[in-house]
């Protein structure tokens, strides 16, 4: 963790920053590895302080690495104890991830014009997009148990259980599999709410012939992964087998066109100009992928007005989808690694449409 | 919901404000019933506009009440339609919940002067915090389930068993007993760890004569609850049962001094002063409460510096906290619905220290 604060001074340095201000609380673990602090000073030289308030002063005492750990008292204005550290360090030009607009304003009032805040959290996403060897190990358990939470979902879902009941299931065996949380709400929809991108569950009953749509994904020790299948329980129509194979299909393509120094735009017009071609462009409303790690969603991010390159340990979702209203939806995803030459399916399982 | 909408705009009135934008996706719910939706306009007059990204337009524009539905266009600058609006509409003085701030200085800058930003949140937390009947019932239900999810740990937490392995056999009981999801991470602690008052789970074990904090929640249709309690797997020490009964006595008197008309700080101070005399002021390191509803963290506050008052239908925890460091910590926590006279646990349970 030394080197990512090391990097991150070196990208300062270039933008003609003297510090940097990192109150986004994954962020703060990747630089620290602690949990619960409230925010992280990175002068661009010295040691790094990181303010905790009481509640969580122990524990982050006891994990942050890299710094040192300044306690907020009860209730005090957590912006008080950066902003005088600010002024003793002469700091002019501090970068900033994120600040709540509220924040913001009350920095700049205590700052009184001695420093500037920016917003730069491009600077430390362009570290934490690039995954090292620690972290792939980790997104590659989260993975696996991802997978085998979604084995099960093929072995239990059946007409007639609610879509809660489902996902009592498949949460269950994701934790017994060695999950330390969710990476996200457990999405199972069903019939019509397929087409709904958002999905979460209800307490809806799965029906014969319905397409299902599970997307899922397990924590382990901070890190994430991202995995959707679509599958039909009982026989599927025609209709729903044409779509779940276009769908397959602009899948497969797009990974496949995955590797380092691909522009992420043109990786997500191969899912979707298979998709157009097939003539269902209009219900793909959303881009192919995004970054996962300690966040579901980070950068890079895969859509058609992307501006990033892939690179060489980018964890991404490959995830086209189809949804048409009052029919319902099909989306098929992967969290794959970019390696070198071209990039591997991180979560693995079957494409069956229907159940085994 | 409609008089929601209402109550806002009378509120508004108050404060000179002509407009309101609204971002807290669990403020726009409240407003609206739609999820996934980008921000809520609503003017001091005529229809309120609700933005929503192609990802999330079926479900919204199906979801939503009390307001129309405008498309963002993919990847479309989500700050434009709103500011084209509040130029239309010729409003001044806007009111916002929560921005970030690169957002913030966006609309600033399209607004040009023309319109000014004002944080106001404490609008919208003047309405959810006092929750109706309709809200009542549901977070009722989030609270019997998470009860059931309590009583399914005293059951099942055993010596060998890892924290993970426990909150396994706990979720699969709270999905099984009907819940939505969950109001927050599950959080199972064992041994030294119980002083963390952060702490999920994690592959430790659990061991005979540790204590053991479970702090756990339901979600039943968007609404939440949240519980905790402590206890030990075999027989506890003299110095366990000590610190147990003192933060058990101190929960109780709290609970007994909850009355609509009350201020927050008093009660907060009922709890602590009674820790305080106790001995162990020093390390009861956080607040007595909190709100919850939507949020799982939400107005009012109950702490040391709380300007609250209590309102009937306030639902607020009472989690009083000994926490020791390398000793361990005890919590117990209820959730609690403020009445005209006194108040009512909605989450019930044992306060047993020992498994039954």
């Amino acid at each position: 963790m030394k080197e990512r604060i090391r990097a991150l001074r070196d990208l300062m340095v270039k933008k003609k920053l003297d510090g940097f201000l990192i109150m986004n609380e994954r962020s703060i673990f990747y630089f620290t590895g602690a949990i619960g602090a409230n925010s992280l000073l990175i002068p661009n030289e010295g040691q790094s302080i990181l303010y905790v308030y009481s509640v969580n002063y122990n524990s982050v005492k006891d994990e942050a690495k890299n710094c040192i750990v300044e306690k907020l008292e009860k209730r005090e204005d957590f912006t008080k104890k950066p902003t005088e550290k600010i002024r003793d360090l002469k700091l002019k030009n501090i970068g900033f991830d994120t600040l709540n607009a509220e924040t913001f304003l009350q920095f700049r009032k205590l700052l009184r014009g001695k420093a500037r805040l920016k917003p730069k959290s491009e600077l430390v996403w362009n570290l934490r997009k690039v995954k090292d060897e620690e972290e792939i190990k980790l997104i590659r358990k989260a993975a696996e148990i991802t997978s085998r939470a979604m084995e099960k979902a093929y072995e239990i879902v059946q007409p007639g259980m609610t879509e809660i009941e489902a996902v009592a299931e498949i949460e269950y065996e994701m934790r017994k599999a060695g999950a330390w949380g969710y990476a996200f709400e457990t999405l199972l929809a069903s019939g019509p709410r397929t087409a709904y991108c958002h999905g979460y569950c209800t307490e809806k009953k799965i029906k014969k012939g319905e397409l299902v749509v599970i997307d899922l994904g397990a924590v382990y020790k901070g890190y994430r992964a991202d995995m959707t299948r679509t599958l039909v329980v009982g026989k599927p129509s025609k209709k729903q087998e044409k779509i779940f194979n276009i769908v397959r299909e602009a899948q497969e393509k797009a990974f496949q066109s995955v590797k380092s120094g691909k522009k992420a735009k043109d990786i997500d017009a191969i899912a979707r100009n298979f998709i157009k071609e097939a003539g269902y462009g209009e219900y793909f409303v959303h881009g192919l992928g995004h970054g996962v790690g300690l966040d579901v969603h980070e950068p890079p991010t895969l859509n058609s007005q992307s501006k990033d390159r892939l690179k060489a340990g980018n964890v991404v979702t490959i995830e086209p989808g189809i949804y048409i209203p009052g029919f319902g939806g099909v989306r098929i995803e992967d969290t794959v690694l970019v390696k070198r030459r071209g990039a591997e399916r991180l979560t693995k399982g079957p494409y069956a449409l229907t159940l085994s």
